[in-house]
């Protein structure tokens, strides 16, 4: 264990975070103090003007196999697992309003919470032997705060298939059925989340943090509402100097001088 | 005709509830003798604490036609096909509020108000000849109770073309899609009917209608008040005796001892 | 270029409106006058009870490359991008509130508005060779508002990929994602497009009308609602002689003659 340093954390001068689950002999569970981590970092992040993107990794065979069970039993009290279920939720909301776009970088199993921390990310890059599953009902614990994730990512057969049977999907029907954007071999994995990690931090910031904040909350709403969050979000990013100079850039056929 | 039965109803050891459209010669359609029989049978599972699963099956070559077109055709009159209507939008969403699991094996044709049927179920197993259509447009009656189910399950395009267009699709479309979630040779049909429940069965009762009535529940929110839903829920499953024992026998690395 | 006459119009003797995008040496961008040009046409087309459905096409080799960015960059001002965004989406919804089909003919590249457009129509057929991107935020200007149809059409990873990265997908991967229903060779494309069309205007126009206005509305309220709006569109949709007729001539074992 390295409980003293539950999940790593890097950054490269280009601001790309990488935040590595860091307690593989238990498969990554997400222990309270890996919880607490990964909240005060994406805290972090939240406020660092020079973080492009994350990228959530895990050392070891396994991504994360979700809660760590042995730690959930020990007190069983109602008032404790409302406020555990609460600070997960909270980290995994986190993710979602962070003003970058959040990769999860998948290896092996995915569950659980596990499954639902890769559900929450913006974009996921995963191994063709990674497996997912969202497997507490076999256990007797139904996966209800991951299936508010999986159910945003999935078509909801699908999901509820995976809810009430607990059973494991491969990393190619993860990507048919939208948990994940793409699929590579193992040894391809690093350099597939480099090109996507190389895509995003080649825009500017202000835009992508505008539009990824955008992005969530129109979900939330009906169309025309939507429509006008929207309009509003695309006025105030077109008045950016990076966009004008972008703009211009693509007018008089040149790449953009982007500081 | 069979209109004294119009659906039978099965229940076994293990409590795997199987409901038997019983109108093969009217291709199972959905008279009022049907939907009044669904009705009462739906809400006596509902109240039965040893039923586990419901399997909605068909008597002979079709799995269901949708309304009875003679009989809506009788006497018209705007307060007639209202109450039609809510009666079998009743139905439906008693399928969809009731603590257990409801799968749909589909063999032949499901149109309309049949197609409505397979959306509506939680899980739906297809023969590879089944086929699906939401042909009332055909007729000049726009699908449009059907479309409520059908536009939760499928992209919005693919569910709008069927809409307007009447036409079948395969089950393998239907796969795809998101309508069914498997679909296999007819002479597997009830093998995988059998998987489904055996792993649905295999779970503790408690478990699975906590985490049906969540998972409807936190789609119609946003998702900070799904995750306030499913933290509670979750919560709440977690101090129950078969989750305290699953998540202990995990633990101890042996299997939970559940009565 | 055609700017006095951006957008061509022209309608059958069976009521399908075909509008071409014409201002192909500008890969058909959404100028000013375009959208002036196509709210006008839309707003026609919605009192013209002649209208049965509405082909967008485009004249050359491109569908819509977007905004005319060269426009949009001359006299920078945050209200002048409120005003345009606004006319822009307001032309979007009224695609969506039209009482007859639309449908997106698509060849070439489709990019930034030139891809929102595809996604709001509620059909499109692409030719093989047609390539779709989101692609304002290589510009540093996030494609807010297409992500407000993109997100209702795609699964959300694949819809955010698309908005970060600002990379192309095929077409047929618009079809496996739901952007567009059908992908046929180049030459095939006039052909394609005819059969939906013809299946459209083969059923009654009220049918189609209450449908598609209902199946939009019902999409943005829960089920419960989505259920009680349905059932009195069918209801009203039943008591209209277009559907009488059509259900007593299916009964009757004949074609309906309607007028």
């Amino acid at each position: 264990m390295n409980d003293d340093a539950p999940v790593l954390c890097a950054k490269d001068a280009r601001g790309v975070v990488t935040l590595t689950l860091n307690r593989p002999q238990a498969f990554n569970a997400l222990s309270e103090g890996v919880l607490d981590a990964l909240q005060a970092q994406l805290d972090a992040i939240a406020a660092d003007e020079t973080a492009r993107i994350v990228v959530i990794r895990a050392a070891g065979k396994a991504f994360c196999a979700g809660h760590d069970l042995k730690e959930m039993r020990a007190e069983p009290s109602l008032d404790y697992y409302r406020r555990l279920f609460a600070q997960c939720g909270r980290m995994m909301m986190t993710i979602q309003r962070l003003p970058v776009p959040v990769l999860a970088q998948v290896q092996g199993i995915a569950t659980a919470a596990g499954c639902q921390l890769v559900a929450m990310c913006d974009l996921a890059v995963a191994a063709r032997d990674a497996r997912f599953a969202v497997s507490g009902v076999n256990l007797g614990l139904f996966c209800s705060t991951p299936s508010v994730a999986l159910s945003r990512n999935l078509p909801r057969k699908a999901a509820f298939e995976m809810l009430v049977t607990g059973a494991f999907i491969s990393a190619d029907e993860a990507r048919e059925k939208g948990l994940v954007n793409r699929v590579v071999d193992a040894a391809e994995l690093d350099a597939e989340v480099e090109r996507l990690v190389a895509a995003v931090v080649a825009k500017p910031r202000v835009a992508i943090a505008a539009g990824k904040g955008l992005f969530y909350r129109q979900l939330e709403t009906g169309i025309a509402a939507a429509y006008d969050l929207a309009a509003e979000t695309m006025a105030c990013n077109m008045m950016d100097a990076s966009a004008l100079e972008g703009v211009q850039a693509f007018i008089d056929k040149r790449p953009p001088a982007w500081s």
